[in-house]
């Protein structure tokens, strides 16, 4: 039901987080700890920010790809899923108008 | 292809943008311009990178689902689609070990 | 020797800590610990990085400044002081030249 | 009256700014554009947060320190000056209580 491409990046990072650091990007990205992939988090967030503000249209899909991947990163160090994103924002989308805000935990 | 509840929030924003800011978020955010679409992924870049130092699987996916509901408005605003991100991360994940960071334009 | 407004507002900020979170904005931000002090200096990096990329001058000063408010809230929450910073860029501000950038610690 | 090490950081920038490319990282990063240095602003607002999170108190000054550095350099790309920054703090100061809250321009 989920996206093929995100799901098969899924199973692609569950598997290099045990391969060697030194084969590895996601490995060794794994390897320096969840300060570590929260910091590309951030960084990429804001890369995604500045491609905004550029009305740089490639440079955003290029950031957000680079978000996505390392929200999957994530997820994996946390025993989280894509799944779980996507019902989450199903479970906000039946609402409408403004109320859709307020249906949003936190703001 | 592409995930249905993203599909149908991306038909959902579309149609909000039109909306009157009074009745809807997504109008109201629009109106405000790109600063502030832009304004709210750093800030929910930031509020997932606090719930993953604080280990808070459930803050993590509540913030993620935050990020990519404004990272939808930003597409609906810029013309971009969710299809560019998955293809784009599609293009990047034939490689394997390494060589997946090299692939990636901007590290 | 330190910048006496700066000064000014630690001493400012360490007497509000203690006040009421009804009459304090720092009060307030600080009863609600760690997480949310951090979550306001990432807000206001991220309005700086949107203000310098619209070219807006008097903007940078203003988001400049609430981050160094925040930051000083962060400081007395933690214990440390701006002195602490200042003696840090003094130390590394003797290099010259690209050796600069190799004496900053992280990059 | 301002700090004089701030004072100094900012006459060297302002030197660097002008220095080769290879020589200088300043120059390096101003070559780089507006963009860039932004880019760098972002970034060591998410290092400070992420250091607070960890509760690590040299790891805060350490990433204040960088940030009040490529404030600077920002700073010195705009023709702002941090005089500018204590003015604004200072103008904002007198007030008391959660009064100084409403007497911040955008909160």
């Amino acid at each position: 039901m989920a996206d093929p491409i995100i799901q098969r990046l899924e199973a692609i990072i569950a598997e290099r987080r045990n391969a060697s650091p030194d084969s590895s990007y996601v490995a060794k990205l794994t390897a320096r700890g969840r300060s570590r992939i929260a910091q590309k988090i951030g960084e990429e967030g804001v890369e995604t920010v500045i491609a905004a503000m550029r009305d740089d249209g490639p440079g955003v899909i290029s950031e957000s790809a680079d978000l996505v991947f390392h929200l999957l990163v994530l997820f994996a160090d946390m025993g989280l899923s894509w799944d779980q994103v996507t019902a989450e924002l199903d479970a906000r989308e039946g609402t409408s108008g403004i109320a859709e805000k307020a249906s949003r935990p936190k703001e």
